[in-house]
């Protein structure tokens, strides 16, 4: 049932050159070298006899797989596929496939399959899940892998990145919730440990002030991940402690429909009672109940901005990169999730005063 | 600042035994071979020299790659996410790595990168992009490659596949439909040329006369793609037939909510006046708003029930291996899309008719 896979040599033998000619032919790096008419009938050739390169031994030769990682916290979670997107769209031209990998949000993981990515000899690394100090990832860049950090970064710069103008993004959500008359504003906040939970944090806690909302330490509460299980727990535990809020601004997405979920649970309703705000603006997040007002980032082109990076570092090797770090602008899109706040703040009566209403 | 990498011979001087020893300790089908506390050694060796094997030279020796390949037509359909979790924890354990690449839906695509991949060596394909006659699966699988199909099939069932039961979560939907007293309901149908599109579209015209329901073609519109702005074209262009209708049930979740935006945008409003229905179950379909009814595939089951196909066919390439069909079950959610129809349909007066009042 089982052909023979055909060689290069074959294709030579059919079109009648050296079998060096057919091998520059078909690597898109060398192919300039030939003649259009001969390249031309090689490559019928290589489709009639269904010829496939051995990449195996390309990568013992030229100890290049032409495959890059893209390293991932949870491919479930929708602003990664648009990111993945983005950085095969920019290395495809270029011959690059891209092999995709989770990390689950749990730091044995990444190491281990970032390990596992190495040893497989791809030849660069464009990591999401990074954490701000990042063992595995400082490790393998002094050991020379070509490597960007996507969305995240480390906090001692020495690795490339692309992220987004964090704190822009919550200086103009603070901005609208004050210009809506919101003084008093829960933070939840995302996981110290990333870069994103951090700096929107600081951000949040720089803004405050200067458009006169309380920063009140019972104002804040941490996530441990990113998702909605995590938005729903922190926003019950805000409502136990019976303080007086009237907008929740959330890390992310997630957060705030998890968020937003627990709020209808305890008998407060978003606008009515309690606006809540996003970051990232992820697919769908513009058709829930209702859509939520968040902070664009622009995921595609930030996933091919590391791209680009890392395909400078990678084209050539024999010099030590210095690192770059490119921020993307964001932008405010307002939607049904935040109103003005009501007369009475419906939070400080507690969720169960508010229930048997 | 670049260190020299450590190789097998430095693990081996280290602990004090042969390369070969090394080299069986590290290897996960191997391993069994040397005594617990010899492996142990080698080991902590390994991590204190920070060694990682070379995967090109395994690659030539054993001509396998330990990667596998997944084929998905578009990674932003949030399906496709937890489907590529499961093959992915059905294999890590097995030390396979998931290389994943979007088709982006074009067959001429889907061709090229199925090529690459298969230039690069993967050890096997898991395929959820595939058409119902698929050249290049099928090409793929005549030169001994292992490959499974997930989601979706072939028509002349030659390759292995993990599917959804299509027919009784048409059934089921219908039966729901009826039960709410609908009659004229029309199929938004996905492509044909998919073995979901066509067994789904299929499954409408068995069971629809079964239970009362009409099957007139003018009922019927098929989509091109399976998101969004398909599902907004198609009910647009049945809002301009004037066709009397109550329901509609979508070949799958973004075709259901494009065609919510495209009846809220012609003045009818879901469930009040017409009711919609999807496919799948996929992310945050819970929350939009009307929450939407649908049926529910198991993504990750099905991802890793794909996986453990695979692997059998990898374990053993000496045979040839019969191709094995698994067809998962699905369930029914309603939620709040789907109510009874109103005493007169406000589709057949037309959308303007109904902007009007």
């Amino acid at each position: 049932m089982r052909k023979r896979r055909a060689t290069l040599k074959d294709v030579a033998e059919l079109v009648g050159v050296h079998v060096s000619t057919v091998s520059r032919a078909l690597n898109p790096e060398t192919r300039h070298l030939i003649t259009a008419s001969i390249a031309q009938k090689i490559a019928a050739a290589s489709r009639a006899l269904d010829y496939r390169p051995n990449s195996a031994a390309y990568s013992l030769r030229t100890n290049r797989t032409r495959i890059i990682g893209v390293v991932v916290p949870d491919i479930t979670n929708s602003i990664f596929p648009p990111i993945i997107r983005g950085v095969e769209d920019a290395l495809a031209e270029h011959g690059y496939a891209t092999l995709v990998i989770n990390t689950d949000g749990r730091t044995e993981r990444e190491a281990t399959v970032i390990e596992a990515l190495a040893s497989r000899g791809v030849d660069g690394l464009v990591v999401a899940s990074v954490e701000r100090d990042d063992h595995t990832v400082r490790q393998l860049a002094a050991f020379g892998t070509a490597i960007v950090t996507v969305n995240r970064r480390i906090d001692d710069l020495s690795i490339s990145s692309v992220t987004n103008d964090e704190e822009d993004g919550v200086r103009m959500m603070l901005t609208h919730l004050a210009s809506l008359g919101h003084k008093n504003i829960v933070s939840l906040a995302g996981s110290q440990n990333f870069s994103t939970g951090q700096r929107r944090q600081t951000a949040f806690l720089d803004h405050a002030g200067k458009v006169g909302i309380s920063t009140d330490p019972s104002l804040t509460v941490f996530s441990n991940g990113f998702n909605e299980n995590a938005g729903e727990r922190c926003m019950e535990e805000v409502l136990a402690r019976r303080t007086d809020f009237t907008a929740v601004l959330c890390a992310n997405d997630r957060l705030a429909i998890g968020a937003i979920a627990a709020l209808r649970r305890g008998g407060l309703l978003c606008p009515t009672d309690i606006s809540v705000t996003g970051f990232n603006d992820m697919a769908m997040v513009d058709r829930i109940d209702p859509p939520l007002t968040t902070i664009r980032i622009q995921q595609h082109r930030v996933g091919y901005a590391a791209a680009e990076l890392l395909y400078e570092q990678m084209r050539d090797r024999t010099r030590t990169h210095a690192p770059r770090h490119v921020i993307m602008p964001v932008e405010l899109v307002v939607r049904g999730s935040t109103a003005p706040p009501p007369r009475t703040s419906a939070a400080a009566a507690g969720p169960r005063a508010r229930v048997r209403v």
